[in-house]
């Protein structure tokens, strides 16, 4: 059975908190995706971030989740990239937002997955390609059927490696 | 000689440094407008990164500057990135780089100036018109005429504030 429908591991991993990162404002063509993928990270854990993945949302909403101001937002995500335990960044589509939530993610120390659907003429960040840090930043170029496996590998060795025995994600700190 | 440094320029230029932001692989739409704010901010002090301004460097370049592969691109830039003073970055065309390197500058606490054109249906990202911070984090919507102002006002007045009564960058030390 997977790692992700094992249900003893569901109830325990519910302490899990991850943030998703997507475009919003730079575009909102890949949501349906967002909105998959956040089905799926739900399996593991809470989404911090869910309405990234709102269809309703567009480039042009006055509201992004209940904050209203840019301030508001940027105050609320990056209290909310804090409190979370791993990020997963969809990170086709370029957007500002996405880029500035993995670099400070990064000085956080946060444990990240950046998903990747490599596209004709286009190419990845540096930025993003080369974060690669063993046991802290990945990128894995992805289609839509590989996610389940993607997923399975992150939350199961990638983010468990420094948990010590405990399964417990409620005291569990960043190295 | 490269357009970027004319002998001018490296005359006047103090011990300042100064990190220039801009899109590579989203797209090199804007990059003649690159090369002339790297051209202006050269008059305030050494840009460590005139090849974001290259016209020659394409999305599909093998190279960035003298950097080969993604980790080395990575490498450089981020210490660069330590090395600066402040961080200047054009924002109008999203890009997941540029956004990047926007979140590890404001975790370094550097001094940053954001350049965005108002475009017609689209809206600069609230990580960062949201991330304003009184003496750190600006966004200036701005027309090309009204850079020598802006630049003026950065450079005098926003980066002078923590820096005592001395011109001296070379000690300079971020608060």
């Amino acid at each position: 059975m997977p790692f992700f429908l094992s249900e003893e591991i569901i109830t325990m991993a519910t302490g899990l908190k991850v943030y998703f990162c997507g475009s919003i404002r730079a575009g909102r063509g890949d949501v349906e995706i967002y909105g998959r993928i956040v089905e799926m990270l739900g399996k593991y854990g809470t989404v911090l971030t869910p309405f990234v993945a709102d269809p309703n949302l567009t480039v042009h909403s006055a509201e992004e989740g209940k904050a209203k101001t840019d301030k508001e937002i940027y105050d609320r995500d990056m209290s909310l990239l804090e409190e979370c335990h791993a990020i997963v960044a969809e990170v086709t589509q370029p957007s500002l937002g996405v880029g500035f939530e993995l670099g400070r993610g990064v000085a956080m120390n946060k444990k990240i997955l950046c998903l990747y659907r490599p596209q004709p003429e286009k190419r990845l960040s540096a930025m993003v390609r080369g974060a690669e840090k063993d046991g802290f930043f990945t990128t894995k170029d992805y289609k839509e059927e590989d996610l389940p496996a993607i997923f399975d590998d992150f939350f199961q060795n990638f983010l468990r490696r420094d948990r010590k025995d405990s399964l417990d994600w409620k005291s569990y700190e960043p190295m």
